[in-house]
């Protein structure tokens, strides 16, 4: 199951807090804590199948809400615009360098920059 | 009901589609389309009341996502910095009008300026 932990980890992010306690606590456990099943099925006394279920339905909770709402799907979609300002500001800074070097541009091209970092957190 | 349009609108926009069709019905009939309760009642042959309740409702589902969630929050906050970003390229934009008249830079911060425009859509 582990193999799509980016796709898991963004709809945890998103839509963790839809989930019931038992699903949110076995999901964060098996994809940000990296327990196994085993190990998460021991430490709560049920089958491996049994916290592989649970995590499963609350993957589909999360997959079903994404699907209907598109919500992951629009920030991401920010993403090559706000790649595309990183490389103008980034750009704009070369060039100020190389021919003005006014510290006003180089100041205002690092705030873009400083900006940027804050969206993408 | 109608004083708090934009937030419905939000809502509405983000988790819509999580309704009942009954529910987006009404909702979008009563907040985007600006019909009455009574006219909403009217075509549906059901009581104004009754088409109230459904709307009350599919806020109040939609409206606990977002406590959950904080999504529209999320989106929101990325607003100042946006704002930032534009206020920045502006500013660089006239100071190369004014001293450089550097071709290249106006084209980056006009750049800047359609991807934030892209990005606040």
């Amino acid at each position: 199951m582990k193999n799509q932990t980016y796709r898991m980890t963004m709809l945890f992010d998103f839509y963790g807090e839809l989930l019931t306690p038992r699903q949110k606590e076995f999901f964060d456990l098996y994809y940000n804590e990296d327990l196994s099943l085993a190990e998460i099925a021991e430490n709560n006394g049920i089958t491996r199948q049994g916290v592989r279920d649970v995590i499963v339905r609350a993957e589909a909770a999360m997959q079903e809400v994404e699907d209907k709402t598109g919500i992951i799907r629009r920030f991401e979609a920010q993403r090559p615009h706000l790649d595309a300002i990183e490389s103008a500001a980034a750009e704009i800074a070369t060039t100020n360098d190389r021919r003005y070097s006014d510290p006003r541009i180089e100041e205002l091209t690092s705030r873009i920059r400083g900006e940027l970092t804050a969206l993408k957190d």
